[in-house]
């Protein structure tokens, strides 16, 4: 009897991970359909309170109230409602309440007809998983095209190489 | 011992709802092997008997046989075999036996060599569980630029914020 | 009790049916980290010892060390630091400790500024899980634009009818 409550302790635990995975990946996916949509209050509620945004070392954003500014923003209007972000394909760590997705994010734009690639990044995105929630933390941003920007997906490898 | 059976039996339902969502998922990336492998009957198959297809408020397409014109028709046929439907990602809500997928499609075509987007847009999916097999019951595709497209988007992003 | 027994241990084959996909999942997730991070090594560990890999019945590699060329040849050192690779949608078929997924590959450079799409194909990825370890043995990948590419995406869908 009591192995048997251990195992299914042991089970739940294996579940709660997988159902944490879904979560964020629903997350992920959410922020999407929430810069798309043109849905500053939704995106922010995707981020933490205290979220930190850094984009190319050169844009960032602190904070729930301020990451709005990621859709309200000058740039971001200017691509409504011509943008997808298409989002991952994405590795992810999960460690208790603390987990980091490593991937892509590839926006393409509609201009005159013609859809193409507006921007290419690899990302981090650190999430907590705070009242029962898993929101975004820490993210940054690095476009393609730079040697520095590799440091972001090899750390992700070397992480999963220690599992 | 009620209670090992009680929790046995919500642990059931958990993997049930996870095996669920895999199940969708695959659908999804199965249609688009189907319509790129030029394969109306295996596409069919995806959608429930009694389908509902709207590709934005001007194509329609009802019931599996009429569903098969997706890709037996003329401007499918004109981009195989150059192309490559690239789904996703969805944000996945279900519900018991009933589930409602929001996400990409993102068409590219190869051209004299070089492979640029044909089509991309918003779409909803919906999908039923009918003996034992998720099936597509109604989708709405919105192509991108235009400001009523992001409904589709901000529909998935209520119905998270239900949860 | 019994009874309780065989139940917990079906559960427990769900569950790692599940943790297998994922695990899949995150193999090729990192094949794209290693590649568009230069990293040849971690590469070459998501392969197992005795892989085979076939780029359009042309370019062939055969065992990890060989695979590594992946990575260090002159065709993808060229498109470095400029590259995304996006791995999927996949359909994912597990049959044991062997495992087909079926997809898709896009791989984008950026070049003077504009990030468009340098390679695109379909895949067929066979793997085996090997000392606890999802491993890529044999690889398949067939460039969109040529009716015989498609039998590897119609291959996928017989396997899901067979399910």
């Amino acid at each position: 009897m009591q192995d048997i409550t251990v195992t299914i302790a042991a089970l739940t635990r294996r579940i709660e991970e997988l159902e944490d995975e879904r979560a964020i990946r629903t997350v992920l996916s959410d922020y999407a359909l929430a810069v798309d949509g043109n849905n500053a209050e939704a995106m922010a509620q995707l981020y933490a309170e205290d979220c930190a945004i850094d984009i190319d070392s050169a844009v960032f954003f602190n904070g729930r109230e301020d990451a709005k500014r990621i859709v309200t923003g000058e740039a971001h209007q200017s691509i409504l409602p011509d943008c997808a972000h298409i989002m991952g394909p994405f590795s992810i760590a999960i460690d208790g309440d603390r987990a980091v997705a490593t991937g892509y994010a590839t926006i393409f734009v509609r201009r005159d007809g013609d859809v193409g690639v507006w921007r290419q990044a690899y990302g981090r995105w650190e999430l907590v998983k705070r009242d029962r929630r898993w929101q975004i933390l820490c993210r940054q941003s690095r476009s393609t095209g730079r040697v520095e920007s590799q440091s972001i997906l090899n750390a992700a490898l070397q992480k999963d190489a220690g599992r």
